[in-house]
């Protein structure tokens, strides 16, 4: 009856004997098809479920590979109960890399476990001793060199030694185990089922801090159009408050039909200036310069002025077209047409933005229209542009997305890319997961300790974690959220250290954010009277109401302090006031560990009592330690779990502690050096 | 620049112009790596994440494909909100079933709101009556006949009606929507990247009670060995306790060498019978008869006298041999040999099996051996047997089981396995998603309200109740559980009606239970003292002490009540003392609804307050309702949620109530008739 066995049938294996299943790999984003992000240097923490038929013992370990690379590099695993088996690989370089989970069975550690069993009951095992010659023996085929030698001469004394207790030592010594693992007997060895990927970006995909400046209010006198060159006189000032990408909203041309008017009026003045959103006119489009703004001399000097500085430049990226856009004349076919002729406009019914012409990704053209967006990116690329804010991202075909995302990080992996998308929790993921580097989120509108500790677990605690970069905004341009509308300058201020140190990652939008202006174009409104998207801006950075000292010390805090560069260890802990919010994070390692404490309420003073989670501080209960308040500077010694706090919204809205043990050696006084 | 795309990039859409996604699609087992199992006549509810870029409405639809026909077939999704939907199908015949998901931009009903939208704000609709005009036209193209023509006058009428409120009408109008919807346009529809798969078994899959009873035992006269034809005598009785299968422990040959004692003896008595699971001598092995219990002839009349009380036979395949078994010379190859020559029996060191041989599945000559043990199914197969009870299928390999499944499933669709393994949860269930019918369970050992609820949670309310069917056994020849040693008669009966009513499969195995055997070899033992395993059992089964009466009961009530044939809708309810459980079953419809309250008490009068989560049930909170009491026989008149029971284990430790509704018409009152 021999080979009647259908192969196909067990064609998941290579051989009918491949005896171990490897089941829920772990991270992986659904079932494997999308990758999972991680930046420079970090570990890839794997987990599996790996077992076998009967009572032999598994090894497995995991495999890993840069993409381009032949060879699968191996790193081993270690049970963790419950046949849940955990390894990781670090990744070192940006780029793709593969991973996949590998096991088999271990047949040296089966027979080595028996054998000591065995011999606790007493029983003979001399057929034993020969059977692990046996496996000894296999091992030393597999290794090379002197090492063989030693295996195959432990292999003789396994089997011949006449003195029992002398080889008994020899097949139970670690000396010899350790020998053999390196050369496991692999041949029926199982892979899970397909190998998944790990996209790598450079670390600001994680850390970073933004600041969105609209380069047209930069003039030094009222009432000028700003350009390139004043900007540039702004970016000590940027640098100076620690933030390290400057943000600048659309600086191509802007239309002339359908122009806004101050206050998104429908009918512009003539000296209107128009939004910058409004993309295109005769002076061209989306790689155009806005000519009042400069040259594309002016921005490349921008942009390396930027860099010494230590700032990198965002673009945003608003794939929207004016009437007046190139692409109208050059490509109708791009754009939707309405039965009377007309091309149709952006809209919401019964809303209408007669100014915007919407991109038709159902365009029979479609292959054209994706090359040529691409191109744009491209285009800025070339001018020292790295990092994109994608203008309503989710207006656009996901397909689109995933392939020019795709395509540009083959070239140049260091591109990083921020999705501005405010909509439904699927869209928003799904963004993520098709390649955007980070993400706009919901925290502009999450106020209460339950609104934040249930959102930030999500983002933090989850799958999501693997592919959604969350970064923090609490304002944009479009944005003046009703907490800032009301709470004033505190409410500023406890904004900017929600957003500081519940992410990796956020940004504002100045100076509109420092200067803490706050006045809504009318009651129930999210926008800006006089909103900067519609007309120029003057203001006086140096104002005593300012919230940039506060800004710096912030930033400092953040870089100095390795805890606040990555969001997977945030955890909140109880307090017994619901306006006193509490988390911690910190290093994997628990070299640095941070505790937030927060006053949510921006009118009173808050008092209550903490409840930390010590253990996963690393701090033992018995024990007392020292809290160093990295922003208000005060050095507090706390006792256990239970602490007291208060916290005034006018001096300062938060406490952000820097944990310190107590370790009764010298050399770990450097806080009072 | 066209067609630089690159195709490949974008492959996993028909085209870039595709919008619309689809994400976590349920049912799903490990990425769809294995089917979902359901029987004859269920409903496969599908639900997935389907959504689009942008503010254009979504459908979607389940497709289903009976394995070998080639057309889909679809059945509408709904929305469920959060961009989840839902839809459902049903399973008409036993085999194999794919379904997907489809979803694509529904276009005319984006016009059809955004019209009624503009109209609410009054704003002019004559070139949007021009585009729906398109849409309709569209539709009648992809219509046929009287339909086509119906749309196209529609499509007319919506273009040219002088009268705009009449156009308006008729756009809006549910005829038209209805008649447009079974004509989507489905040009960039996207399905689910691959088609998931469901396993239809028959009915008695999920719903059935098993009696598992040594035919060897059946003698009438005490002393005597048992044969088929004295079991015959027993279907009767099995049958008239209303159980639906009879199974028999192995019924080949047994061993003669190492043969096992009396108590698991290692050293046998001349006379001592051996235990049926050592398989194999010299009149045969796993396809022959233990010459004893009678012939081909007399089991053939055995299994159709069986189906004439209704019962089916379940027979026991252990993949094993003693050393006698005619596989030890015929195959040789098939057993792993020690270095000294002899074979390696089984062990679990340091105990040893030297009456058992493992069969070797990383055997050279693997295939000659699977195609083997598929062939001793199809032996049985061919006398009649369509459901094997499996034993220890954990110690054979995964992929052997996957493949001889498929293969006899594909011959045999009406055939069923029961896995016997008590191990491991991943090894447990990965069997079954191999795909084992039912599986035996930890149910056995698991006694306290918290270890019940949170195990039939973990079966009924998670991805599990996909794959794996579980069979409640308070006993088996190898387990006398302690609850059982110790809690006496009452014991038995709180067991057995907790295997009942927890779960829609359960088997005893008798007449050790209805007897109320409960006598350990040992304390601290499981095993029976002298147990049934090795030596021949003479018993009275018309014993007053017999639980004949009560499970008579207990199964004719599982047969008439719809509720407790499937698993899925098992709800626990609060109660206010740790000893008393209360559980219910529903239909999907609610038309049967079961509350079972069990005192886990076996020497102790409790009693306590239930608290009934009453929606769950399909009453309302207002509402009083009548109970009855299908165990006890009594009616009772609930108010609300809260309820107080006694209950007493001597007389009867539990109810099992049907909820029947007031419903204030004559002809609900059937149960006064």
């Amino acid at each position: 009856m021999k080979g009647l066995v259908r192969m196909k049938e067990i064609s998941r294996l290579a051989d009918g004997r491949g005896r171990v299943v490897i089941e829920r790999v772990s991270p992986q984003i659904d079932c494997g098809r999308f990758p999972i992000k991680r930046v420079v240097g970090e570990a890839v923490v794997v987990e599996a479920d790996v077992f076998a038929d009967g009572h032999d013992q598994v090894a497995c370990q995991v495999l890993y590979l840069r993409e381009g690379e032949k060879e699968w590099q191996s790193s081993p695993m270690t049970p963790e109960g419950n046949d849940r088996w955990r390894g990781a690989f670090s990744v070192a370089e940006a780029g793709r890399y593969e991973y996949t989970v590998e096991g088999w069975i271990d047949r040296f550690q089966t027979w080595r476990d028996a054998l000591a069993k065995r011999i606790a009951a007493g029983q003979d095992v001399h057929v034993d001793l020969l059977v692990g010659a046996e496996l000894i023996e296999g091992a030393a085929g597999r290794a090379k060199g002197e090492e063989a030698d030693l295996l195959r001469k432990s292999a003789r004394r396994v089997r011949e030694e006449k003195d029992i207790q002398s080889a008994i030592s020899l097949a139970l010594g670690e000396e010899l185990f350790t020998a053999i693992r390196r050369y496991p007997e692999r041949q029926f060895a199982t892979r899970y089922e397909k190998p998944l990927a790990v996209l790598v970006d450079r670390e600001k995909a994680r850390f970073s801090a933004w600041y969105e400046v609209f380069p047209r209010s930069c003039a030094s006198e009222a009432g000028r159009h700003g350009t390139f060159r004043d900007c540039e006189a702004w970016l000590p000032y940027v640098a100076s408050m620690g933030f390290d990408v400057v943000y600048l909203p659309p600086i191509h041309p802007i239309g002339r039909a359908f122009r806004k008017g101050k206050n998104n009026s429908v009918v512009a003045e003539p000296n209107d200036i128009g939004s910058p959103w409004a993309i295109g006119s005769k002076e061209g489009g989306h790689t155009s310069f806005h000519p009042e703004l400069g040259t594309l001399e002016d921005f490349r000097h921008f942009v390396s002025e930027a860099a010494e500085h230590g700032l990198e430049v965002a673009l945003d990226i608003a794939f929207q077209c004016t009437p007046d856009h190139p692409y109208v004349k050059q490509h109708p076919e791009w754009f939707r047409k309405r039965p009377d002729g007309t091309i149709q406009y952006a809209e919401n019914p019964p809303k209408k933005y007669q100014d915007i012409y919407p991109l038709d990704f159902e365009s029979e053209d479609w292959q054209a229209l994706w090359n040529e967006l691409k191109g744009v990116f491209q285009f800025w690329i070339d001018q020292g542009v790295r990092i994109f804010r994608v203008d309503n991202p989710h207006t656009k075909t996901f397909a689109f997305w995933e392939w020019v995302i795709g395509e540009i990080k083959k070239e140049h992996g260091d591109v990083l890319f921020l999705a501005e998308a405010f909509t439904r929790p699927h869209v928003m993921y799904r963004l993520a997961k098709l390649g955007f580097s980070q993400s706009y989120t919901y925290f502009t509108w999450r106020n209460t300790k339950q609104e934040l500790t249930d959102y930030f677990i999500e983002l933090t605690q989850t799958d999501v974690r693997e592919y959604f970069r969350p970064n923090l905004w609490p304002n944009t341009p479009d944005i003046l959220p009703e907490y800032l509308q009301v709470g004033g300058r505190s409410a500023f201020m406890i904004r900017l250290i929600l957003a500081a140190t519940l992410g990796a990652s956020y940004g504002i939008y100045g100076p509109a954010f420092e200067l803490c202006e706050n006045t809504p174009a009318q009651a129930g409104s999210e926008e800006y009277l006089n909103s900067e998207k519609y007309e120029l801006k003057h203001r006086d950075l140096h104002s005593a109401w300012s919230l940039s000292e506060i800004i710096s010390r912030i930033n400092r805090i953040r870089k100095e302090n390795a805890a606040l560069h990555s969001n997977h260890n945030l955890r909140f802990h109880t307090t017994d006031n619901p306006m006193l919010i509490c988390y911690s994070r910190t290093t994997d390692d628990l070299s640095n560990v941070i505790v937030v404490i927060v006053n949510l309420d921006a009118f009173h003073r808050q008092t209550g009592w903490i409840d930390l989670d010590l253990s996963a501080l690393g701090l033992e209960s018995g024990h007392d330690f020292q809290v160093h308040d990295l922003l208000g500077e005060g050095r507090y010694l706390w006792q256990g779990s239970r602490n007291y706090v208060e916290l005034t919204p006018e001096s300062l809205a938060a406490h952000i502690f820097r944990v310190r043990r107590w370790i009764r050696t010298e050399r770990d006084f450097d806080y009072y050096l």
